[in-house]
């Protein structure tokens, strides 16, 4: 990123074109079946791989990306894939080699061409309700294609402020650097543990509720309000956003 | 409200037009200055005076229709007044031989035409921040206007958690019928406090607050999403409100 | 609920750290398979037992919880449940020996492991519109499982303003000791209601209507809104909410 | 408006060009000072002339567009005056030989190059609160700009319903060929009013109350959501249309 | 609705209690099933039929009520019926020796027990595009339902604004008494027809449209900003009520 | 377009009625089977052809109106084609002797009499994600409509900066008079392009995203604040409308 | 632009480093007062000066600013100056020895080192409202800031049609490039123009209006939902934006 | 935090109440004049000291919960000053012996008891435009009250890009583990900046921008939206926030 050695280098002779394109990024770009441009070396630049959202695209060309992804940085990770195709994307991309993890409620799908080696960080997940798991394992699948380990702690919501004292102390003993906490309906959750502890705290409002504010609205805005100053927030219903940025965090902290 | 038994009555000739009108309701209202028409038996049929919105009324207006509802109901509330207005209100209404209660933060004044006897009620005022209070003290006054005896706690935010139980511990002793509990920015007070008692709970959503969801949206939505069953809310910054539905029920259990 | 007491008593020895937890509620959640963790001592605690939202849950999670509520705390009641697990669900609970309630138009389902005893309170139900009834019963169901007895009175709209005071009438006679009025669309109803009586009235917003404000945000505007103060609300199609609040109130009265 | 006939007659040299741009309405427009062009024969074509909104012309414009519009038309109708504006622009207004009818709590200024003669049809103008008769009075002077002639009753909104009753009998007594009624907050009147006639409704919004859906939202979605068939909207504070839409009605009744 | 002699003859003993009753419109109210409490009376007393939301309601209920409001008022109109239902209900009316009308593009159906007298007032229905047909058919059986006559002008939107000439002209000779002019998207029909007719224009806004202000939101922005003063508007997709409101202006014109 | 000059002429009997329509364009609409007014001039009036919208239209309506548009205009282009339907259409069109296009990812079909001529102007597509490439070619059909060529850049977000330098430098070698830049999520891409190019610049903002701002509004907003100025904005997936925009700035600038 | 050639140049020694900086618009940027970083080569670039937005900035910043951009690039636009700034920047602005430009009910200040040269585009710009002229003017200021020529035609709006075919006319004969259209209410006058001209047009909302979608929202959605294809838009009160657009369009016909 | 171990002291009579209370957090209050309840343990608890509200208090209400703040943690940090109030509280905070920081263009105050020691950790602070300085200096007081040392670089939106990169390389040399990056319209740059490094950024939305989702919510939707996974945000205008959470995240990885 050291824009003026690179000009110079290449100037004084001592590096080609082709190199400097390199040096500046511009050749991190992989081309897959004429329809996708793959950012390849994103994992490498921002610690965060590529996701592939898997919404718009036919399977086929879900698998053709993600298998780019595999060969060229190691781990692939799908999302909101079609309940019926998470099978066939995980015995796909099986064959190709590489470990696969799914989780429950989640249609998110992370493969790895080999286990991972040391742990980059630890990233404590807890969820309010049992509707705002499925949103939470995506989050912990995310912090793991970041060689992220995570502790969960699911269906704490302050309805029941007593199950969330023994969850905070479990965070505590597990030695979380960075907390992803995912809730719906009212979000007061990440309010009430970011004002209790000193790790940072990543809200992930869910579109769990209905009527006034719902689709996640009043968790977002609840979380956005919050009194309890150093809580962040990620889109709704955005466990990938949140466990990257919780391993992003983590990651810094080791 | 025995509508048959009106008029059959009055079929009868055991009863004039005047009274079958007048226990039909039909002369509850008293014309103020032309351009005013006051329910002045609201407070008979309902529990709960007439309130005179003053924001849009001269002084002279407001003076006038508050006189008459003295006379005619023994109480007159006036919210929304001018910063400027309120001693001079109080001063006109003392003059008309009234008890007169004002209280910090809040332009809302109170006047009796006599002290009050019995208490019809208790209620507890809980405020998240000091923001808050001027919303709290305007639903104070709202039951006292109701016969109903205050307790408060102001300051005692979710962000504190430690505030919240002496807090809760101090309106059970007191004995509160209802609890009223305002609060602005992400609103969790409510929701918390509606979890740890069984005393119906009525939500006030502030004002307090900016950004997304502001102006009291981002309180207001977590109320009505709150995962505490049995929680209900008013309009934002409607004070007035909390307290009339809080002594309501306050007189009930009595 | 007096902390210090229950300090006092464990450094005097006079009582032992698992009494102790219990009195500080540190105990009262259950958990359930592994993926939930149910609040049983909600009931004791806040008069409302903890609804099971079946929405987002298989059938067979849906039973196990409901199980675990039912032995518990004798009560176990499932909102939002798929039409056809219905009939299987009731099935199921009545097997385990409970009494089981359904309505009309509504998926909510009520157990109680025995009949209920005393009557807790009265609470009067209606509802604007033929389409609004779901939602009312889903309130009644909900009043009943906190022991309240229910009269209702249903497609008493203002748009036929005679319908309205017959009603009020039959409200009055039975001896309501808290109103739930159910309305979509222009949600007027709640208004005249609390206009003309002094009992407590919790309106219930519904999503019935179209066009502007549709899904139910004209109604929640309107109650919000209301100009009959002491008048509170519920999230638009929270029937279960406003009866657990309706419910709060009755008990209390009593 | 009959475009054949017109073409017709020029083609056959009974008629020359600018006869036919007149009758094509193509001369209609009038300059005023090089920055308005005056729709001058609005009134003629629609019943209604173009109003002049002060709000962001200096006086010196508007009194330079309302002198036109009188010379041309024998009607200017200026709205949105700035408060001390309003006695300037009459003064002016009565130099040029008109009279000019003003209203309390409007800044709306009507002048009629010479008074009215027949009554072109009646409008009854009611309004729910006290805070609603500015508008209401927009609407009056509208209407009679139009040669129409009005009742009012103000201050008979639905918390206190047997003020309506009343209300809606002198209404008849009067003959009103259409209603006007204004409401702010829940903006229930209309729904009332609209379901105890035949005479056609114009509800009027407006943006008395706070909170949610505030400045005027909730009582436009409550009249929108309206269950009473036939009942028509114009936008929030709109008492121009209001009172033009009915003026239109009546004049079309006689 | 003179209650004062209403009042007065009971008094006097010339008119019996059910008598009162009825002319103070207590007994407009028939039950149906159990479940519904149908408003026959409402046709005589505001001029439109209670129009039976079948959405949310099963066939049979659908076809008890119908039955009912045909034999008590002469007319039965459905709206909002399933596609499959139309049929069979249509058949189940013409059962009951109703004359049974439906259109294209909705599902709106209307019943009458004979065929109309005399007519009560012309309507001209106007639609922007063919997407606007079933909302202004939907209109137009409601008109019919009130002994109204009417002349459709279709596919006649601003973007070819040599459409809307001849359709004006159209309108003008059929003898309008009210227009209703049904519009999607940019909504910019109203106001071109509003600025060129002194006859009353209700604009219906549809839900034809996508992406901003979609789902008819920005075609009710434009007739409620609307710069041509005596539009009227209903919510969006509001054929029945944009029909009624169009016949109870052109009755009162006869 | 000059009214003056066909007026006179038609005065001095050198022109004829019909001619003068004509040139006033009031001959410019088709009726299509009595239920649609094709507008057949537009695309000679504005060079942009009447997209027919199938979405609201039956099959054989969408044929009968496609193929007078083919017959008049020489152009017919359908959008919001049921998927089933696609082929079908295609095929009716070939056997009218039609040159038929259609693409990816999107239901647009564009059907012409004759292959193109010469070309009208050069458009540049940019696309941001895989997602967006349906609207994108939407965009491009619209514009070979017109008779454009047309450049395509997909895949191109700015979470990999490195990708969209080479893509403006492609457009720069193509000669784009205008450039198409269409994205969903957070829309970056039409400011940073923007901001780059002296080219004119239409962002389309796509649907693809969830949660806050969803279905393509933080898309839009991005675009409507952007920081550089001369961006240019359509609706939200409104390929057609941005591709139609391009190619008359295009068309222009031959 | 051209990457490649630039690091070939440099490598082969060719250029040095400081000018491939430049070239790669690596030293584009001026730092003012320690506090700004002025983008002096955006005009260049993109034919676009950087506005100052003066609105948060103290007149002693705007002054330091606008004295680098005017020596920079030759040009100086200041948009959102405080009203009792314009003469004083005015004033300083010449005393540099710089053209000024201002215009009626604008704040927007152009100012230019010499007077243009050739004229690089002719721009037309509409305004519908007397109101709406100040952001008309805006955008006029912007366009001869990049050396366009205007023709202007104000308060045309579609109440009155017949201004608006004069206008059209006029704008052909000027030989307009590209077409501003501000209008604010409802915004119809963009979609009439569009769809009677085959120049480009972009419309601009402005915040003319009040009630629903107030603040310009009616007039944007208007605007955006358009059913005349080919018609842009910037956001609302953005004469800036609207006037750079159009002088980009009309620079490239040129 | 292990309540386990300190309730069994209690038990075994090793502590005594008064010790378990501030064990368990019980004691963290202090009540100041009454009307506050200052939360003094929350910096020890969070590391974040509670930050004192001003817009809501008097200037005396303000000083005195700042001297309780000092005294108790050592750091008293007010935001939201009246701009008259910042020279008095700074001066009245000076007398108590603290050293006191302010900055441009915003209102913030923080005084610290005394200088600090060790830097906590590091944090880059970014800003788009010279309008979003305000918020930027309030996140890097907030960082200093929190120890971490800050590294600034403002006005480097993406419309001019170079800008950005000299940035990004200046906060790669100063080690920053946390990078807080301000921006308002349509708030572009943390996107940008997110995409290009591996540090944690935390996006701050501003309220600088105006029209369509002005106040900040297009920025806020941009960054939610955000192609860019881990990229957190606060909520608009919420510096204090911003600079929480970075600095949160910054002492993490010291």
């Amino acid at each position: 990123m050291d824009i003026d050695k690179v000009l110079d280098e290449l100037r004084r002779g001592r590096m080609d074109a082709r190199t400097a394109r390199t040096l500046l990024s511009l050749d991190a770009i992989e081309s897959v079946g004429g329809f996708a441009k793959v950012d390849v070396a994103r994992r490498r630049r921002t610690g965060t791989p590529e996701v592939i959202l898997a919404e718009t695209k036919t399977l086929a060309e879900t698998k053709a990306i993600a298998k780019k992804m595999l060969e060229k940085s190691g781990v692939a990770i799908v999302s909101r894939l079609g309940v019926r195709d998470r099978a066939k994307l995980a015995a796909f991309l099986r064959k190709q080699g590489a470990t696969v993890s799914t989780a429950r409620r989640t249609t998110t799908v992370l493969a790895r061409s080999r286990r991972r080696g040391r742990i980059a960080g630890r990233v404590g997940i807890m969820a309010a309700g049992t509707s705002d798991i499925g949103i939470a394992e995506e989050a912990r699948l995310m912090c793991e294609s970041m060689d992220c380990e995570c502790a969960t702690a699911y269906d704490v919501g302050v309805a029941g402020l007593a199950r969330v004292f023994p969850a905070l102390e479990a965070m505590a003993k597990f030695g979380a650097d960075a907390l992803v906490v995912v809730a719906g309906m009212e979000g007061a959750l990440p309010t009430v543990v970011a004002s209790l502890t000193d790790v940072p705290v990543v809200g992930v409002p869910t579109s769990v509720g209905y009527g006034y504010a719902r689709r996640g609205l009043a968790a977002l805005a609840s979380m956005l309000q919050s009194c309890a100053p150093g809580l962040v927030v990620v889109n709704i219903d955005n466990g990938i956003g949140g466990g990257a940025a919780a391993a992003r965090i983590a990651r810094r902290a080791r």
